[in-house]
């Protein structure tokens, strides 16, 4: 193709800012065939660093042409405000991209938890004998995203017995029973492992709070690879302290990062991983592989995968 | 049925020694249909407790009657000799009754170690990013037994490429490759973690050796939940000290218990559990189901599962 008014036809996308996702983004593009700009001139713009919310909202104004802008990453709450101020845009995240390693990390956190891995790497001698399966157990699920199936998928081979907590009764695959919010008591009664793979919302702040920790079995370990804020941190610590559950493996916490001295630091029953459910190194190559895809059906017939709900806010 | 004439037929069945698995070992045995004797007027012997191999030679020639004699565990190396100075006797071991949770307890450490679970476990503080997937990676497993067959199958969901290291190069169901011993450094070369669920033998003896630490990828893991020595300690005591590997995660030792101030507990890459990939917790009921099974069929046909090949020593 060539001649002056075919241009109109090359879709052209800006990726900003400079980060360590730059170049692999960049390259993404590149290759799904379309011509990487600066932003006043591109028809799409690929945020390139999670870490840098502040700047999007301006950095979006300069761009009259765009149309699309794809975030880099799930969770988008620092991304709401600019969002909810600019619906005439269609605004993707990277919702299902890293469901795989975090499903893993779950899983990795779980099996930490319940078999004593967390409380032996602390230990300098032989200790006593303690542990329990996670096969053949029983899980409850709170979310039915991208990481429920994959921790569904995952466990595959476990004969464990599933339950799924989330805000509509439609059945998720391969779950035993799913469950609306508002049973959350009873959906953690017999549970081993209760794992957090929620989205953030106004709705689902605080959803483990003293209630339903009072409800988990005494030795049931609660996982979080959601948000932080989906637990109450206060009533947590009280039923760690009392023992009233097994133990909590946080890789994300309210506030995040977690500052030194806070509480849960020193708790035996307790592992902190610094939200690294999915550490650039798994997650870059995912989200090139991801971006490249949309980027191709995009310039093909304009549809992207990942659209996010401005109201919903996921 | 009665009559004296009958009673040559109700087999009858002695459980020594009096230990914590004593009732539920008792209880199967009975329930599977046998009557509990003590052991000179008994058909069979139930060995209740693990840990006192020393007196079994005594007691197996107290039971002029013995044709069949049940050992409660997988590893039967302190029993050896009593089993080879009496090739008389049926002798069975509770090979592939833990599988199940050996393969969790081997999954659970490795990714405790790729993902840093270990690490963090120790930090006071929101550290640094790092961690691998085992999710699309390369699982080598040395062994073909219960276990391996569990670990195959509980990596189901995984889509992991798995190499199994055998003494023959009979295929292994889910298996990608299999390779005999002698390949054994060829076999680590990708390996994101590489388990070890073998039996030990004289041939398999420090199978890890330097050469084969040496072989392994700079950030794999090493995960023992067979016996302590099939790893040579000192060689791996070494590669863990260079960093030539990323770590190691060990169910067992050797020695074992590994005493307090052994060089392997002060090494940020490495965890210990003490020998609890099947705690009693775990193990007790899945051994009792099965003592009850084979006493039910032994019973009825006098066939038995889990036979002791006494020159293999497994």
């Amino acid at each position: 193709m060539r001649g002056g008014w075919q241009t109109a036809w090359v879709k052209r996308i800006a990726v900003e800012p400079q980060s360590g996702r730059y170049e692999s983004l960049r390259s993404a593009v590149e290759a799904a065939g379309a011509e990487v700009v600066s932003v006043p001139e591109a028809d799409a713009l690929v945020w390139a660093d999670p870490a840098r919310s502040a700047e999007l909202g301006s950095v979006v104004d300069q761009g009259p042409s765009l149309s699309w802008v794809a975030l880099p990453f799930a969770g988008i709450e620092p991304y709401l405000p600019v969002i909810r101020r600019r619906t005439d845009l269609v605004w993707t995240c990277a919702r299902d991209v890293y469901s795989r390693p975090v499903a893993e990390h779950a899983i990795a956190l779980a099996t930490a938890g319940l078999r004593h891995v967390v409380g032996y790497a602390r230990e300098t001698s032989w200790a006593a004998p303690v542990g329990r399966n996670l096969v053949d157990g029983n899980v409850t699920i709170f979310g039915a995203g991208g990481i429920t199936a994959e921790v569904i998928s995952l466990l595959q081979g476990w004969n464990c017995d599933i339950t799924v907590v989330r805000r509509t009764d439609r059945p998720v695959a391969g779950a035993d029973r799913v469950l609306t919010s508002d049973h959350a008591v009873e959906a953690v009664r017999n549970a081993d492992a209760v794992i957090l793979a929620l989205s953030m919302t106004d709705e689902t702040r605080h959803i483990i709070d003293a209630d339903v920790l009072g409800a988990m079995p005494h030795h049931s370990w609660l996982v979080n690879v959601a948000r932080g804020g989906v637990i109450d941190t206060d009533a947590l610590i009280e039923a760690l302290v009392e023992g009233s559950i097994g133990g909590a493996a946080l890789d994300v916490t309210d506030p995040e990062p977690l500052p030194e001295g806070h509480p849960l630091w020193g708790l035996p029953n307790v592992v902190i991983t610094p939200h690294v459910a999915n550490t650039p190194e798994m997650g870059i190559p995912l989200l090139a592989r991801f971006i490249e895809r949309n980027v191709a059906t995009w310039l093909a017939d304009g549809s992207v995968d990942g659209v996010v709900d401005p109201v919903a806010g996921y």
